[in-house]
């Protein structure tokens, strides 16, 4: 029989009439005649409060014990699903990671998966079971020990199922029905798509679109896994929620799909950098090995033998980047003359497949903003997105500028 | 290095604070040379909340995923605990049931240890570990599912640990400071007790005393696992709590070291049962097979050829009784007049090892009771138990004037 995958969220699952919802929708596809992999996330709340309270332990704890503990949230959640399913007489049982095995390396709580071996629940389907329910966000590691695949691990999980065995389709049940043209709480033009291609998913994920962890996208980019977002309080329908899928399956693509903004990322400047060749690594290098991620980079001719660098970087990382180069600049390795970080700007993106097959979009980007009176900071691009920063008080009206502007309201 | 086991319950680990508390106490015992093994329960309240939610699905669950569910609690404090030693520099990590692996049979829900492999955790002491953390209440099926050992299983984790490990003595950490001669709640007379009897507090467990779970203190006597009951809440001391341990290793014993009293007993007759050979065999045959825990049985003579037959048994196991019994009825097996249930009894017993060298507390106990005007209604005695079922009402008094009759104030 198809395989299906079915990944509840935290909120899907976040008390027993929920697990029951949820399981009425695994009952629906069942009727129809898939085996489904159910993968569940913790009942909301419950990976906070254990995340707090080994915090509250140790803020710099050993992340072998963190893993152990913060898992248990899906195992319960895995266990109560399968006694729903079986009380509406639907075969079912639950398996935890290392009951598969979800087979991970030892990077204790951001592992990544190595290998799921599908003999024991394919076994188990070919007896009449019809729903394994597989706790999420887990696996264990070669030394035997459980491993988490880092905060929002279950829709990785469960695109990693679905690839294993060659599933027809995720979906992944959330709290929202679908991704949107932009962020509905900006403007109320926002509309659903009906479908976006991975590496626009993939863009809007990065960009703080919350809907999808990135990594999962990822990962049905790589294995073709058509990915359905959708949620688990509308009622079933087969046009519900948005389908993520490789490109060629989208007819009409649209020259944008989706504007995106962050509040999260910082600018900073190094004034007055002493220019020669290998400048560029001297400075990008600690930066990287300090664990900053630096996005987008511009570099300004300021007079001669002297250039302004300036860069993009999450907010939260803004102290280890300065404390890197003032290193840096300690050791002799650069010169600068000042260094400012300006903390108040947003992120505002354009993401579209179209734009690689058309032209203008930057200009009409730009000119967009320019009619607004938005000053752009910093520009970066890649070949189906386009980014600026802006100062942060103008972020609503940009989105809503350009939302209008390539009149993301109207479907294809 | 010798080896020290300490469980520590639910009102022990209840918050992160407590768990604190108890990775002191383990602390000490690091520090006087021990290599410890740690069994934790669920923080309290944790467990009764996901039986809840297993019992609001389905009253008539798949055991195996209850077990599944149920034993989530266990992890997360075993995690805890572990990283809470680590804080204080004392190296430790956890283990969960399936790790170590403690191996049971396949009785979920109440499943018996098989084996417990030393290996793994023996050969992390010799590298240096001092503390191993386990989860108790739980282990692992033949076919690699987690299993329950039942309510209060960590007693029981704990002293296959002290066995398999060959420990010097087991310590149960919990929110009473030891065994008492009878409730403290009943008469201020009661009187701590510095040692019991492996079969002395195995009666009392059997009769209600909530102390230890009557499996592990028959474990301890089996594998002669020294035992020590002891409270989180006071002040470490060497004399702190009650041992239990070997008949031999109390001097001089008491003719009765404790009352205990059950409100959960049920008073079942039979009125008017055809007497024939065998008959016993038909009436108690049909009841054990629907799992009713028969505890005291009588019989007297009636009539010519018919007799009355009264019996004990948990007061949640009457509608299963009645029902066996009326099946047995029906199908000719049996033959009464009417069958009476009485609720509303209590059980009263003596039990002290000194019964077996002394007679007359039967008689002393009686004469007791007598005194006060409580009518009994059913005794059944072992060789250190005399057990009475009285009206309910009376209870309080009867251990209030027990307790004073046989002494127990007063220390041996």
């Amino acid at each position: 029989m198809p395989v299906l995958v079915m990944k509840f969220g935290g909120t899907s699952v976040a008390n027993i009439d929920r697990i029951r919802r949820a399981a009425k929708r695994v009952g629906l596809e069942v009727a129809k005649g898939y085996d489904v992999i159910v993968i569940v996330s913790a009942m909301s709340g419950k990976t906070n409060e254990l995340v707090g309270w080994v915090n509250e332990i140790s803020p710099l704890h050993d992340a072998r014990e963190y893993d152990a503990v913060v898992s248990a949230g899906e195992n319960v959640t895995a266990g109560l699903m399968a006694l729903t399913l079986q009380e509406m007489d639907i075969p079912a049982r639950s398996w935890q990671g290392w009951q598969v095995p979800l087979k991970t390396n030892s990077a204790h709580s951001a592992a990544r998966i190595e290998e799921i071996p599908t003999d024991n629940i394919n076994g188990r389907f070919a007896q009449g079971m019809r729903v394994a329910v597989v706790a999420g966000f887990q696996g264990i590691s070669p030394e035997g020990r459980i491993t988490t695949l880092g905060r929002g691990g279950s829709d990785t999980t469960a695109v990693a199922f679905a690839a294993a065995f060659d599933a027809e389709r995720c979906d992944i049940y959330t709290d929202v029905d679908g991704v949107y043209t932009t962020d509905p709480r900006i403007t109320s033009k926002a509309r659903k798509l009906e479908k976006i291609a991975f590496e626009e998913m993939l863009e809007l994920a990065s960009l703080g679109a919350k809907v999808l962890q990135t990594r999962s996208v990822e990962l049905a980019m790589r294995y073709n896994v058509k990915l359905r977002v959708l949620s688990s309080f509308e009622e079933p329908s087969d046009e519900a929620g948005t389908l993520v899928c490789a490109e060629e399956e989208i007819m009409e693509s649209q020259v944008v799909s989706g504007i995106a903004y962050s509040r999260d990322e910082a600018k900073m400047t190094l004034i007055s950098v002493a220019d020669r060749p290998g400048i560029a690594a001297a400075i990008f290098g600690p930066l990287s090995e300090a664990g900053v991620n630096v996005d987008m980079i511009i570099q300004n001719i300021a007079e001669e033998g002297r250039t302004d660098m300036t860069f993009s970087c999450p907010t939260d990382q803004v102290i280890r980047a300065e404390k890197a180069l003032r290193e840096a600049k300690e050791r002799g390795d650069i010169n600068y003359h000042d260094l400012i970080a300006d903390t108040n700007v947003a992120k505002i993106s354009a993401v579209g497949i179209g734009m690689r097959s058309q032209s203008g979009v930057a200009a009409k980007m730009f000119k967009t903003l320019s009619d607004e009176g938005i000053n752009i900071k910093v520009i970066a691009t890649s070949e189906i997105k386009i980014s600026v920063l802006i100062d942060r008080k103008y972020m609503e009206l940009a989105v809503q500028a350009l939302h209008d502007a390539f009149e993301l309201d109207k479907a294809a």
